[in-house]
């Protein structure tokens, strides 16, 4: 697979009660156009990355309604895989372009979160789960949570250690203006915040957010840009955390990545920079684990040890802040993930760049798992 | 564009109280694999065409959930574009096994409406429109009984025109024994039933339904199918209908129309049969012109002298029994259409048969045409 990343952005994330839908997608394509210096005539078709329009917003045909926003009027439309809409939006976009029917794409990942009352958004959020799982009452913190007492209990792994992911991705965080937090966190912090399902304090869990990330992809040779995807790979598993075999592991995430470094022709020790669903702490430790940056079990101490924090070890992880700092507006995160790595790899990611990244993975998940799609950037 | 049809099925369509989505998935998944003979192992990715189970059903991650349910565990999305949803699947299904990353998908159009009170569901539809037509209180109805009164005005086109749609497709559905309404309708049954919205009568107008189908598509040569995709192609134009020129035709149908002929190397005489989106008497009208069939403001007035009637003229349109007859679960339309034209051309279509038919198209619309896409099947 060969994609071209001609240009990626992202509107700043978290509450942000004074934008619609409508302004912050307008926002970020003219973002992506001006980066690309393409008109926006020269756009043949529209893949919007989104989970809950149509159950918050009753909005939907996303698809069309995006593309007279954005005064395009091309072939568009809605991806919906939960909270990887936005990973699948890449990937479908990115087969578009190979097929051959397309030349150049926009992929919007957009998603509405916090004008509406938490209880709706919880049980919209909720409709990514098998009905078993929802008619118990759970939420997803609570089937993090069971995930994070499987971990503790087979790999003696700590709070302390989960909350040092809390900790690393706010300190990223507090390098990019566009996250939602700023402030770094202390582990002391973290350690005292609130009970939302034990082990799972507040600041293990990723916030409830609004934001929007953009990307123009094409397979177009002698575009100019030297950034390209060079692994799509999308993986599911059952959509119920009780019909697997093992809690301390996400099967799609392992199948995807297999599939992803295959397709790319490198391994987990040839990536620079990654950008993993970190929904809740426990979940970016189990991703370094599946992905095989770590051998299993042996993820939590190499993060409290800081080996994935920036200028101190490799891969860095979560550069942006991570869904727990940068915010996790659902339908945007997969998207958001490519943005960050294409300018970790194009040297313009900031404060926050890592030192000659060349190859650089996304990771996103759907609900606790049951998709899961893995993207491998490289630069030229 | 060459995309081979390796099994197409459907449910039957209705009110069907008795069956769970789960369970119509199931029947109709069973009934590709057998009439393909493959394992369902073999199946690398699962496309769903879906609109409403999110509004209505409070499901998202419909992919995952299918797939898990069908037993697959593979690559899944939900494809969403309106009452475009199908055939948008379609056409995002046949560009990923035309990009070589698979080899042969499951494309499952399905929808569950009837199990919801009415106006919860009108309310869902009208998620398709543009925020000023519901703010207004208009529903689909309303919209196109606006595009009837335009035509009428402009052309000269009759109620009694309009009605012969609806008798044609009662017509053809009466031979389908998976339609909804299995009853012929006779022209004044038609023109004497309660308006819904004048100058359209109940029987103008597509019910409400359920169900699913099915198609197989794999890029890949010799298959031992000679039935192929030949053009696949989507367009979009203004959600709502007073930002349009003209509202006697629908400008998305005439540009996917041109592209389509266009990428399959024929014309709108060629064409043996067609499967045209009739969500009202008046909307088969303007397909009919929209695609070329007939010459502007002709085409009423063939229809009602049976041009397009089975065993009377050429292009027989609508021998499912289109929306009106056969029923509307919005999400399998497009996918249902693509399976009627398969089996035409394979010469499986039973008694509603159209003899040496080698050429077929389908026309499948969401909203009042804010998204339009076309396919175009061949016989090798």
């Amino acid at each position: 697979m060969k994609v071209t990343v001609l240009a990626g952005a992202t509107t700043k994330f978290g509450e942000l009660w004074d934008f619609s839908p409508r302004v912050l997608a307008q926002q970020v394509t003219a973002q992506v156009l001006k980066e690309s210096g393409l008109a926006k005539n020269k756009i043949e078709a529209v893949f919007v990355g989104n989970m809950l329009s149509s159950s918050l917003g009753n909005q939907d045909h996303l698809g069309a309604f995006f593309s007279e926003e954005l005064g395009m009027n091309v072939p568009a439309v809605k991806i919906e895989a939960a909270c990887a809409s936005g990973g699948m939006a890449v990937h479908l976009a990115a087969l578009s372009v190979i097929s051959g029917q397309y030349k150049k794409v926009l992929v919007l990942g957009i998603e509405k979160m916090t004008d509406y009352k938490p209880e709706m958004v919880n049980s919209a959020l909720m409709g990514a789960s098998s009905d078993a799982e929802r008619e118990t009452g759970a939420t997803f913190a609570a089937l993090y949570a069971l995930i994070a007492r499987a971990h503790m209990e087979k790999y003696r792994t700590t709070e302390k250690e989960m909350a040092q992911v809390a900790v690393k991705n706010h300190y990223h965080a507090s390098l990019n203006s566009h996250a939602q937090y700023t402030v770094p966190l202390t582990l002391e912090a973290v350690l005292k915040s609130s009970v939302v399902a034990s082990p799972l304090k507040i600041f293990d869990c990723s916030p409830i957010s609004d934001g929007a990330a953009a990307l123009i992809l094409s397979s177009e040779k002698n575009t100019g840009s030297d950034i390209y995807i060079a692994a799509s790979a999308p993986s599911t598993d059952t959509l119920g955390i009780s019909q697997r075999d093992d809690l301390t592991s996400l099967k799609s995430a392992k199948i995807a990545s297999r599939l992803a470094f295959s397709q790319a022709g490198v391994g987990p020790a040839d990536i620079d920079v990654a950008e993993v669903h970190d929904c809740f702490t426990i979940a970016e430790i189990i991703a370094m684990e599946d992905i095989g940056f770590f051998e299993k079990g042996a993820a939590a101490r190499a993060i409290y040890e800081k080996k994935t924090w920036l200028n101190i070890g490799r891969p860095v992880v979560n550069t942006s802040g991570g869904l727990k700092a940068a915010g996790h507006p659902v339908g945007a995160t997969g998207v958001k993930q490519v943005v960050e790595i294409y300018k970790q790899l194009k040297g313009i990611a900031g404060k926050k760049q890592v030192k000659s990244s060349r190859i650089g993975l996304t990771h996103n998940v759907g609900g606790t798992g049951a998709t899961c799609v893995i993207h491998i950037l490289k630069k030229n």
